[in-house]
């Protein structure tokens, strides 16, 4: 949504967010953008999950980590003047695709028009799918070295944990990088207890979602994995049948209510 | 979407999440969630925003401050068999409706289908509307302290501003309290250089939505209100033209690409 000036004032750029992975959980103006766009450019797991909009469109796949690759290809077309959207999982401005373009487009003094038009991000879907973890003040924190250094990843867990935020873990766990998680598990057992509730979403709202409800003290035995996303409550989390609540403090006012 | 279990097998409360305000930021599961209920519950000003879907329904409206009776309105009219869409502003899984729902059908051990529907949250639609400051880790912080003490507020704060998160400032100031955004702007200095860029988005993607780009030694002397939602850089994060970007870290990526 945000606006670089247009220099040409034709070619447009739209950096949509696509939700989680059902259809049902993309924005209206998302579904707008992409009716609206000449040629959709995008990795190709998430052009999967929408064929509907794909037909009779010109359509730019790539392959996962080949970011900026496509970034470059998308700002070509749209300084040739072509009305091009962008599809990013989750929403483009959490962690996702919306930075490296605006990256880009300083980087190489483009002058065209962005939109960014924001999505349902893992977590906003994960803690529906979980109920209600983060009513209260929360952090997310992406596990992956590939671009931040561990070190920094461990201080952003130690002080998390440490002051008592609701954590959202980004990326986990890969077949490569599976010790962050325990370091995680180990930081924050410092200063929560051990029953603290954990919920483990992966692949949320598409057909292979599953959702796990653990305990600090064992949650990393779970099977986890790059599609999910590790919420560990705070010290006032509590489970309840299958779900996660974190009280935003109403406790009081709504006891009075009960005879 | 989580689900308690169904004692009736009939009545069900969506708690829906219509997005930070402009219709087209609704998902399409919201706007099926509304046409769906019977009855819809809400804050009056939430409902102003939705208009096209009250039309041949019942409508409960309430007034701020009010949820407790909101929501138990909502779960009696569910319990007596009714299909409620009880309606938030945002996303029901930030900071918002669906904890309290969750809350008092445990308390009142009620045995009823509850279903989130996760919205575009102000995180989402601030993130958006300044470009892509939510690039690496973040921090959600609500300076209310209606339910929370202040102490730990400031130690959320800090631990926040100590290690490097993009913070994002909900209720930032009312009226009553002017003093805590002056607070976290002296704690984030401490470890912040006074140049640190700070968006302001006010009342995101409404008619009066007023986008506003100022530093972190200055920041404060802009209009916030309630409406606001404050977004503070990380260390790495840079304004350019009427943006705040926070890089992922793909600069030797792309620096790679250019010639």
């Amino acid at each position: 949504m945000a606006e670089c000036n247009n220099g040409s004032g034709q070619g447009k750029l739209y950096v949509v967010g696509t939700g989680p992975g059902a259809k049902k959980h993309m924005t209206l103006a998302a579904c707008a953008a992409l009716e609206e766009a000449d040629i959709i450019v995008g990795y190709q797991t998430y052009l999967d999950l929408i064929p509907e909009f794909l037909a009779g469109k010109e359509v730019v796949a790539s392959q996962m980590m080949k970011e900026v690759d496509r970034s470059q290809k998308a700002l070509e077309l749209v300084a040739g003047g072509k009305k091009v959207a962008m599809v990013s999982g989750g929403d483009p401005g959490i962690y996702a695709m919306a930075g490296l373009v605006f990256e880009m487009a300083r980087e190489h003094e483009l002058s065209i028009d962005i939109e960014v038009i924001p999505g349902i991000a893992a977590l906003n879907a994960c803690a529906a799918r979980l109920g209600a973890p983060l009513m209260h003040d929360f952090c997310a924190i992406s596990l992956s070295d590939l671009l931040t250094p561990a070190a920094l990843i461990e201080k952003r867990l130690e002080a998390a944990a440490s002051a008592d935020f609701v954590m959202v873990i980004y990326n986990p766990k890969s077949k490569r990088r599976t010790e962050l998680i325990e370091k995680a598990r180990e930081i924050t057992l410092k200063y929560r207890s051990a029953d603290t509730p954990v919920g483990i979403v992966t692949a949320a709202t598409r057909d292979n979602e599953k959702v796990v409800l653990s305990t600090l003290d064992k949650f990393t035995g779970q099977e986890i994995n790059m599609q999910s996303c590790v919420i560990i409550g705070n010290s006032k989390t509590f489970a309840w049948q299958d779900l996660l609540v974190t009280p935003r403090g109403y406790a009081d006012k709504y006891r009075l209510k009960k005879d």
